[in-house]
């Protein structure tokens, strides 16, 4: 075997908590330090580990191999991996739908001066469901359809919280089940947003303030909740502490498609996924692209990829003439 | 755009029939002819084609980019694809898992030694299924189930009709419920053979024939049924006619995973198809890959390859710019 892959983790939230783990996993890699702008304590980390300031990164070009880049797609990623890409080969979970065709030109251009490579928008979605939309597509025929959930959205919960009277909140999105099986049927419905999803919310309130404002508040915010049917529960902040503090996902890409002579058959492809932890999954799926990363860059496959370009056995551990044997 | 890939099917069975349906309908294609060992008369196709003698692709190198072999596993590919791979780009659908390295090797001798790129074992198991199995494997650590069924076994319907009385049947393997709600559930079970899947018979018996015998041969029928829970329906010649032509079939894939601190959490990974028509698909899933093996090839990227060397990307019509914009 060669000798591991040394990784850098770029952050330490959730996401850079659950890369954490991964990697500790991994048979085939060893983790050189966790990087962070903040003052980590060797407490708040999950499992021991060296904690280094993310400038130290100037001076470690030749220490690490895959730099795995946990900051946010908002503020952090659309610097940070161009920064990083021209220096260090790096995964990214760049997940702004609509700017992704933007930051790969600057990665790319960042990873190629370096003959580095980069690979970006790594995850579940996008990622793994990505990968499972083009395959669908490329197959057959048909109407693609992405129901996200049971699970917890973040951007939503943060919208409950900034409504006044709010003092806490967590927003579950779950797919309309009578949708899933419509979709499943092969029926090809049109779907509204409001027949997709449905939106739960679970809102602890300030002392003294008003229900029935608060929920009528929620209900008919823009963007967030009109569009959906929304129930809105009141409970304690115990009862958020005990029930709510899970960071649950999922979601399913339904493909359905016809085959044969006037498209008489149907035939419905669907991937799924049900996760209790939304970030510790996430960041398994960057360290297992942060594997291609490596191996792609050592055959001199540089520059900016997605999860399209990345031939799939370069992320898993086993060599490609035992993954013939065993699993395919 | 490129001018069109041209494409030859050889073989007219269920697959290469299916495949001749799935290449009409892309538009990056056209197809040069269906190249058959049997006299071929133009109202068997299913849509008008030029017929060839499958000596004749001899000296058609020039017009054809792929070739997509349809013949069958036992005894047509073994020989077949690499009597091709030095001649022609091919996909196959060898589906022996058994010899799937014995195989890679000819096509591989073969397909260098032409500058040629062969894709071998494609369809959905394996294919899809094979390129999900390694997906999950290598994102998280977890037990990995495949489940086949609803669907037709032809084995198994063969089995049946080898039985004497026995004038014609179809038999389904049927993935058992409590089974699959056991493993997505994340409970990791053991599962024998008897406990995953359940097979069902529907037997038509040349008159005179006794149920009884006819049924006991088959339900202690070493291999093919003793190990199942095996139901057996007596039916008409015009019952199995009417109810019973189709060949659907489909499956699950479910890798019941652990994520974070001493795997506290499941993750379960689950791809499913539900076919119609499962030559139809398998055969649709041989034409996207068809569309890799000519773009690798325009690439020099020649010898054998599985499902797990191709760049996703290549086996969907849209560009790569095209496909970050729309479905990743």
């Amino acid at each position: 075997m060669d000798r591991k892959i040394r990784i850098g983790i770029v952050g330490y939230g959730n996401l850079g908590r659950g890369a954490h783990i991964a990697v500790s996993k991994q048979k085939d890699m060893q983790l050189v330090g966790i990087f962070s702008r903040r003052k980590l304590n060797i407490d708040a980390l999950a499992i021991p580990a060296k904690i280094y300031a993310t400038e130290d990164l100037d001076s470690m070009k030749e220490e690490i191999d895959v730099l795995i880049l946990c900051g946010g797609s908002a503020t952090d990623l659309p610097t940070m991996s161009p920064h990083f890409a021209n220096k260090f080969n790096i995964v990214d979970s760049f997940d702004t739908h609509a700017k992704i065709t933007e930051h790969f030109a600057v990665v790319n251009e960042s990873a190629q001066k370096g003959k580095k490579t980069a690979i970006i928008s790594i995850g579940w979605d996008p990622g793994l469901f990505s990968l499972n939309r083009l395959l669908a597509e490329a197959v057959i025929e048909g109407q693609l359809y992405t129901f996200w959930g049971k699970g917890v959205s973040q951007g939503h919960s943060e919208a409950l919280r900034s409504i006044s009277g709010v003092r806490d909140a967590k927003q579950y999105t779950i797919p309309v089940a009578k949708a899933l099986e419509e979709v499943r049927s092969g029926a090809q419905p049109e779907l509204s947003t409001r027949e997709k999803h449905k939106r739960e919310c679970f809102v602890v309130l300030e002392e003294g303030a008003d229900e029935n404002r608060v929920k009528n508040t929620i209900i008919s915010m823009p963007d967030y909740f009109v569009d959906y049917d929304t129930t809105v529960h009141f409970i304690t902040e115990d009862e958020l502490c005990d029930n709510h503090q899970g960071l649950p996902h999922g979601g399913h890409v339904i493909h359905s498609g016809k085959t044969g002579l006037d498209n008489a058959n149907n035939a419905t492809i669907e991937f799924s996924l049900s996760l209790d932890s939304n970030p510790e999954f996430t960041s398994s799926v960057l360290v297992a692209y942060a594997r291609a990363a490596y191996r792609m860059n050592q055959e001199h496959k540089t520059g900016c990829m997605t999860i399209y370009d990345v031939p799939p056995y370069y992320i898993h551990p086993d060599s490609r003439e035992e993954l013939l044997k065993t699993i395919l």
